[in-house]
């Protein structure tokens, strides 16, 4: 089956491809999970404060609450006044109440005096602060949120300040978007275990190790990880297999033209395919299909051109399953630090980006961008994006790149 | 027990203090696991090619391999020479073989052309390229990688790329730092559970759920999470009982001056202290104490300083301990966006950095920057660093920040 008649082999510039992958998922069903475990998932829905935080106006220090304006330079110390207590005391002029940070200030009370500005006597306390103004040290009612923000937007991951936001807010439970669950297959009768000895012509089966890594790294949860020989019932049956198990499928290996690029193949026969080729490098073979609600990826079984097909189109559907964003980090414009050559098709190099001095990004790339070159990876964290041309980009030009992480230190910074 | 006798409430810079803590830290014993589950953990030690990649000339591309100057515009097709077969045929002139990418070229052979450009009939193909280039569409032995390379310094943590290379390399388990086991504690009889309805004077715990949700971003596994009560002896015992249990302690509230801040006095009582005071905000009251090779942290009470102490303090422990550099992204220099008030300690206000259209980093803070409002963390991506002065750091102005994760969309793109 296919969408496209004729057309399947068309080259498509990567962002039509991405336009289609889109267009073909959906946010998986919610699910509700305590706050305990809900660390990196993404909300379902926006969080709105239903209260004001402080509900009380709260002591910023630890010292003494009293009345900023009272003329006397000894008070007498009331109640205890720690936190975790009801600010049962009343403070009136001449009069202190002891009192911790994140305390409730006391009735009549209007500032803090910190401890180090106060000398404490038996039953009194003296202020040796030479001027104290109103409000001082003391948080009031709703300093933190008020009642109705959009405190979380929905679509965001979960991280610490999140998850204790929703803690603080009465949330022990938390809707977040389900955990998608990918099946990952290598084909090719050239593999073998990572603990074999390739014979001649044979090489160690790596991608599905790699793509395994990715997904769980992009929020899902790997159901099949296996490697299929080029056999048509035996990668028929594991497919199918894998359709019924997963969100996502995801194989490596016989896509390109060849004869016995068997992928390709079924993929036409189980499922409707949307694309085949891609206009971009690397990663030229590359087919995205469906069958009912999964998503099928065939991933080229070039090391390079697989993880980076991952990256461009598997990851940002499983953004989109998970109801986050499909691309929380577009691209950025980079300073490039060295020539480039560029080719016909845009290509996605391998590269670091890090922070001049001036706070300027720059690019590097890592060097050979041969597409089984895994080393390609090492180091880096942003794909260079090099637009085809007919002419070189020369150190010093801009282009743009997707960052992966945090600018990384600058080379010199590096070599100390 | 102390180390520095009656100096452990002099205020500590943070680079002092975290030198402190670097030195009380050793790596934890390495454990080998099979590449399946090694992503996300750190290499203990570098990865040598012991083998060169590929270990033959392969194809890039499907196509047929021929000898570059032959002139015969038509060539008889050899053997079936596909990927995983032996390359047992020897090309000659006049001939030509099928073959596929990623598959050795066979002897006599040395060049690819691709099947795009050839035309196949009954047993014979031709070859419709103008000019073939010697070693056109071929990968040479070791291009990829050479056998005696550092491929993969120590400490890098294993991403999808590095398990590839693992896997290739024939490496199936892999030596990785131990993962460090965290205990989480927060202390106070103010605070009620996250399903609880606050009383006068109480708040709902938060700080135990972000730490978690820390700990385990920082690769650590969480053994113990719970909160105790202001009490001396249920502390105690339940401070000695994560001690025994994790490799890391980490406490929030009990560590300011009040009078019941009764975890200070008891890590003073059941280890020896390092420090207890920084000269930084938010985060000022921070404890950090061993107990053999335990390492116990005395977070504040207030939310963002406790965040802030774990990501300052805590996280580079965390790293150390599992082979890693302690500081993977130190901070960039950044151009902020809007005025900034200086304070008389380093502060490190939650930031948005983005890059600008001239790739420069920009920085905007998130607001109030008080030290329960967790909500100045939604949103960020970075610690903005404003050192202590007199005057207003003026728009425009380059300060430095430390990035968690990609710059963020630029605002303009945001609100599109």
């Amino acid at each position: 089956m296919n969408d496209a008649g004729d057309d399947l082999d068309r080259m498509l510039a990567p962002d039509e491809a991405r336009g289609i992958v889109l267009a073909n998922v959906r946010p998986l069903e919610p699910e509700v999970v305590p706050i305990d475990v809900a660390g990196e998932r993404y909300l379902v829905d926006g969080l709105i404060a239903d209260v004001s935080l402080p509900p009380f106006p709260a002591a910023t220090m630890d010292g003494f609450a009293v009345i900023h304006n009272d003329p006397a330079p000894s008070r007498t110390i009331l109640g205890a006044g720690f936190a975790g207590d009801s600010p049962s005391v009343t403070v009136t002029p001449g009069a202190a109440a002891p009192i911790m940070t994140g305390a409730p200030v006391p009735a009549g009370a209007d500032a803090v005096v910190p401890v180090e500005n106060t000398a404490r006597g038996d039953g009194f306390v003296e202020i040796r602060q030479a001027r104290v103004s109103s409000g001082e040290n003391i948080r009031p009612i709703g300093a933190d949120l008020r009642q109705g923000d959009l405190l979380v937007p929905a679509g965001t991951r979960l991280g610490p300040a999140e998850i204790g936001l929703l803690a603080s807010l009465g949330h022990a439970q938390v809707r977040v978007g389900r955990v998608p669950r990918v099946a990952v297959i290598s084909t090719g009768n050239e593999l073998v275990a990572p603990d074999a000895r390739p014979g001649p012509g044979q090489i160690r089966d790596s991608n599905r190790f790699s793509l395994a890594v990715a997904a769980r790294r992009a929020g899902a949860e790997v159901v099949v990880n296996r490697h299929i020989l080029d056999d048509d019932g035996a990668l028929r049956e594991g497919i199918a297999a894998a359709v019924e198990l997963a969100d996502v499928v995801v194989t490596s290996g016989g896509v390109s033209m060849g004869d016995r690029d068997l992928v390709k193949a079924l993929l036409g026969d189980m499922a409707t395919v949307h694309f085949r080729r891609l206009f971009m490098k690397p990663g030229k073979p590359l087919n995205f299909a469906t069958a009912g609600e999964t998503l099928l990826f065939g991933l080229p079984g070039n090391p390079v051109s697989c993880l980076v097909g991952f990256h461009m189109f598997v990851r940002p559907a499983l953004q989109v399953m998970q109801h986050a964003p499909p691309d929380p980090n577009p691209a950025v414009p980079v300073t490039i630090a060295h020539d480039i050559a560029p080719g016909d098709r845009i290509e996605y190099q391998r590269a670091v980006v890090y922070a001049g001095a001036d706070g300027r990004l720059r690019a590097r790339n890592t060097g050979n961008q041969i597409s089984a070159r895994l080393m390609s990876f090492v180091g880096s964290n942003a794909y260079l994006i090099v637009p085809p041309a007919t002419e070189i980009y020369r150190s010093g030009a801009q282009l743009s790149a997707i960052l992966l992480g945090p600018p990384a230190p600058a080379p010199d910074d590096r070599n100390r």
